[in-house]
């Protein structure tokens, strides 16, 4: 049985696999469920597996929730089946898992990632939505994979599994990467900063969906997601009677007011595309009390690392001055980041000659420009920088509806499809 | 028996009735039960009661919740006691009760007014608290009367009860109003536009604590209310992604800060203070979605109507140009005002000779400036403009802590005092 | 002849040394011509005469201009008959003169203040206008003595004369201060703090006009006296190309606009009055470039001199923090400032009864609300702090039109009339 | 002699030419004395002359001066030497010129466009300056051609005059367009509409300098002028004490600043490249005075002429609404405009090609990113729209100093050099 084959005969138990997932989302840094399962698999299929610290780097990991929230969600996975010796090695939110495997042929070290988190989406419960009508649909309200991150850590299984069963064809190590907290871009960065793509040659990654919306269909590289903070602003200020004694009081509502107009007056950067965006103020408790409380949440983007950085450490600036004009106190949290990122273009070209070989696609494009961010930029540019080489695909497939909303859902024959896909490019890559 | 130890054996009584009100507090045009057990017993004692549109104007009535609410309101208070066919003349909120008897004697129309509703506050639950700790503390929980409304709609009963038992020695006409929804000051504008105190020759109204904290205490007249309006804007715009097309949105949440800041530059006024303070602003869903909703709440003052209907007519232009600014909607809803209001120095005079004739406070203070704003302004004014003379006063006592915390409380002592205190005002007014 | 009719008699000349003046109007800390003549005739009338860092403390000394400007207005002085050697004895702009007289008969120390600058008021010079019609009008262009200090000049001489030639009837001490640069309330703050009124049990100052507009009339005091601070801001940033490198620049106009606003918003001060006015705003240079010069004018005021200093102080914090918001650097240069103030009741009445009967004013009034500022505050302040009483007056007469007007103008009866009324009232007050 | 050697030989009068036009610099729409040269120089070469409404549209026309300054302007070039009847038909400032001629060969239309208005720049006097050691520095104060517009202005009669006697080598028609006020990008929309280019197949114009600043060197096409909107909108209110009754003003300065700040925070746009800046913020007269009125000079910039409306319209809504929020008038005034624009690329390779065949350069370059805004790129999208071809080329030479300064001069080798080339690219594009 040729190896294409072997993944279209995979397809029910990925199918099964994608499902579980579907119905235990879990969010940034809570992913212990989702782990357990992955670890489990790495270590049945032989794979040596990295957990915890041995793949996160805890100071560089951001928004990661309160200790009350993450043991109440390892409880829920131990619940729902997680192994308890595995969870206890997250403890932290370290929910990360790396698969190595070396082969006896030499060659070089590809690198896999997947990411594996959910959103705060609230799932549709209709008849209308297949994952409801079929009931796989989510078991924890307000939280849904609908991002296909189910999907994604479901072909890394797939494709650990397929690289396992053919070890002899393979070449130097392999090393699959699960990460946590890709949405609000907060989990790359602390699971690169560990070092574990240091030594990587070739480095593979993807979405689900973002293409054209057919099935059958492959780009083979993107470019262009633009680098981005997400920061949260908390202001401090003195609540006072609004009537008897106002200048009694520290206005933390005008400084965040202030700050969030201030920020959008940043400059125009003449070198490439440049974004802000405050997307929530909350501030006050009470008509008649100067408000002594306040909250932006906002995000810079820039069309270069350098671009965001300038955005970043302006506004920085103008919400530091924003409290000082109302003498109010002010902290700053980074809740996420991602560097800008581009494939590499050799890569890229490459993989399309390799693909086109396998003739499975009926749609094959070489390069798409992609808007908007992706933390994955982080693993592309650390893999560049240390001289591999680093490409970001886009797996077609037809779409329910957009990514992100409560109808999302994906035609599951992508799953044994990219799963051999990104087999055979182990395969090349390794034996180069 | 004198009329001062008939009210002093009414404390047992009158205890029970507030500590009854205490336990189940309701919110402004919410308040079914207590106007119910208000009508149940002005009826008792004689009383022509006016409920519904016979006091309330429409029109003129602010803040009125959704009819779900006011629905879900009406079932609790008949499952809590309130007589089915008095709730069903209180349709639509219109929860103020007035009872009316004229006396033999030819005289003057003397008015009365007290408040009925409770406060959004979460009431102390522990042993620290005396209406825990004695078992009265509020059923409903989010609400509690912690403003005393519960002592003044209680006062308004035994003042019922102790006049009617005095009805000989009574002339002329009392007018005992009961007015919901003063917190926020919503509800005396409805009240009053019905023409309910048109007729009144002297009238009185006054508030429990606030004075200078000691019990037997009294202030006879009070000055300096601010004139205040209440009014929330909503802003509407259009969603975009932050990140691929910022030009497509329309920004409420800038609209918003931008109305925020301008509305604290209207320029002061010479003739006297003014006041405005956004209190709330509530704007965006998310990061990364420029923002298209917001929420300002907000209100103006000013030492005369006058100064605040500038504040106020400044304010709704500017925040209009707001959203012009940004290309976005704006909503504008009333919810409160009050009038400037001073009390008719002249009856204040004659309220502490007569008081002073009483000899049963231990302080007798003529006048005190309050800042603040109080819808009974409203009833002042009115009664003034139509030639009458109109007086508040502050009934003194011991309070656990401050008005509006969890921790209020009063001493009991106050409810017979006051009952007895009116009465003889009622007596000696009604007479002239 | 009576001290009435002697004052009568001098009319003459008061009005030639007043139309002198007013043709020669300078301004603030340049008055070298005014100030030479008052000098010389004080000496002739045989007072003690201070001048420069004798009666004027530099440090205290707002606005003055550059050495340049100085150095002309000394040239300009001298060739239109100023004494060079008397003119060297005010270097650095101190042109505050004051004359001291010791009587005889023991008694009280009587202060009296007089200001002698002009204004940045281009003169009418039509036939319109009195001045222009008989020829006295300004020979300085652009500069006019629109608000009477010609005429309070003059008093003071006439003053000074009438005291000499009365020496005998008078006791104590006698000190007459002119003081520069009241516009602007630039000029008292350096003089008051050079200690010349710390002994001073009597003062007495006042206005032309600003009382009921009519001939002989007279308000005996004033109250209400704003205090207030004049303040500059400059801010520097870097200029870059608005097209090809916004991003260089560092925006000084944004910085000032975004204070000139800011600055409005400082909340309203419960205890009284507050005023916040950014009167002028001068930034950029060209439309294509990022402005890197920007300037505000502005000025608080205060029901006291604490509610000032609240607002001032609230100022320079938010310019600061303005600068800081886009990065650009600021100075505050302080331009003037005044107390709050009020005349002593006592001493009003007693000027009262003084005046009253010396019948020669048609309408006599004790009291007068004044608002606006006056920079004699601070010798007001500073006489009541070391428990002596001051007191400011209005001294009524027919004025043309407004001050601080083109046509402004006086009914120059006004100067012996003062002129005698100021003279009874530093004898009598010193001999208490 | 070849056409090469004629240029060549025409030195001296081009030198000479522009030494006069440097010496008489003539601002936007004031060119009088510069367009009468011009036309009768073309006259005398045979061409058929258009001016005024000829190739002039009035409403298209921006920032034109008041008819007192038009008046003054057209005196003065009169007393210096234009025909008096010539610079009658420039009446309202219509100055721009065109010189047609039709030769016996058929072929295309080309059309050329040449700038011929000066700078507000004060010109260097010191012997450091070219122009003033050698005495031809600018006669009018104030002024400078400090952009090179004198070296346009003869460069386009030097190729009038190699064509002329080269007529019997071209094909086709000749237009050569001098335009007035191309600074402030004021005067090429008011050419445009008047249809002159309309049936122009190859269109040249070109700047001196802005290349690599070296002798002999030629870009032959430009890409990335911005489209750009100049505007000014003079804000008025209502003056009103700033102590005694600052409610009763109406505050343009706040209005202007909240303007300028809302104008900075209009969203970038995902299409492109934007741009705003104010440049000049002027308000206010006095410190005390709430101040009524306030002028703000600001433009708009887009990587498309589509951007730039967007941002233009964001702008003018904004404005509007900044006036509303503080109650005050405003009007707008559109000063420039500009398309953005970009050289037509094979015709730029042809250029490239032809001009390597002459062998005249020793730095020939392709093509070059410019920033920054032309109003030529109204008659390059013109042309394009019209189904003609269209370049903007760089004429290299060796600067003094930066463009726009007081100190810049150019090497006057240029100008025969370019004579020749622009004469060359005439007869090649008309012959095909």
């Amino acid at each position: 049985m040729t190896m294409f084959n072997e993944a279209m005969a995979m397809k029910k138990e990925l199918v099964a696999c994608r499902r579980d997932l579907h119905a235990h989302p879990e969010l940034a840094w809570t992913e212990f469920r989702t782990a357990s399962k992955i670890a489990r698999e790495l270590k049945r299929l032989g794979y040596e597996v990295l957990m915890g610290d041995q793949c996160m780097k805890e100071d560089e990991m951001m928004g990661v929730p309160s200790e009350a929230v993450l043991q109440e969600c390892m409880q829920r996975a131990i619940a729902e089946g997680a192994d308890p010796e595995l969870v206890s090695r997250m403890q932290g939110g370290k929910t990360g898992v790396v698969g190595i495997m070396h082969f006896d042929k030499p060659g070089k070290t590809v690198g896999l990632r997947f990411d594996i988190d959910c959103l705060l989406v609230d799932e549709n419960s209709t008849d209308d939505h297949k994952p409801s009508r079929e009931g796989f649909n989510s078991l924890h309200p307000g939280l849904m994979h609908s991002c296909g991150h189910d999907g994604h850590a479901t072909i890394g299984l797939g494709v650990a599994r397929l690289i396992a069963a053919h070890r002899e064809e393979m070449a130097g190590t392999v090393k699959i990467c699960f990460q946590p907290g890709e949405e609000g871009v907060m989990g790359a960065r602390g699971m690169v900063a560990s070092g574990i793509v240091d030594d990587v040659d070739y480095f593979l990654s993807g979405h689900i969906g973002l293409g054209n919306g057919e099935d059958d269909s492959l780009v083979c590289m993107t470019e262009g997601f633009l680098a981005t903070s997400k920061i949260d602003a908390i202001f401090t200020g003195k609540p006072a009677h609004a009537g008897a004694n106002p200048e009694k009081g520290r206005n933390a509502l005008l400084a965040a007011a202030e700050a969030s107009i201030a920020l959008h007056t940043i400059s125009r950067h003449s070198a490439g595309p440049s974004r802000i965006n405050v997307g929530v103020l909350k501030a006050g408790t009470g008509r008649n009390v100067i408000p002594d409380q306040a909250l932006i949440q906002f995000e810079t983007r820039g069309g270069s690392t350098e671009i965001n950085q300038y955005m970043e450490s302006e506004a920085r600036r103008m919400i530091r001055a924003a409290a000082d004009l109302y003498g109010v106190e002010v902290r700053l949290e980074a809740k996420g980041s991602a560097a800008s990122g581009n494939s590499s273009p050799d890569m890229g070209k490459e993989i399309y000659e390799v693909v086109k070989g396998l003739g499975v696609y009926k749609d094959l494009e070489l390069s798409r420009h992609v808007s908007g961010s992706e933390d994955c930029s982080y693993f592309l540019s650390r893999v560049q920088q240390h001289g591999g080489k680093a490409v970001y695909m886009l797996y077609g497939t037809k779409e329910a509806a957009g990514h992100h909303t409560s109808e999302f859902d994906f035609n599951e024959d992508v799953l044994p499809l990219t799963t051999y896909t990104m087999t055979e490019l182990v395969k090349h890559f390794g034996n180069k």
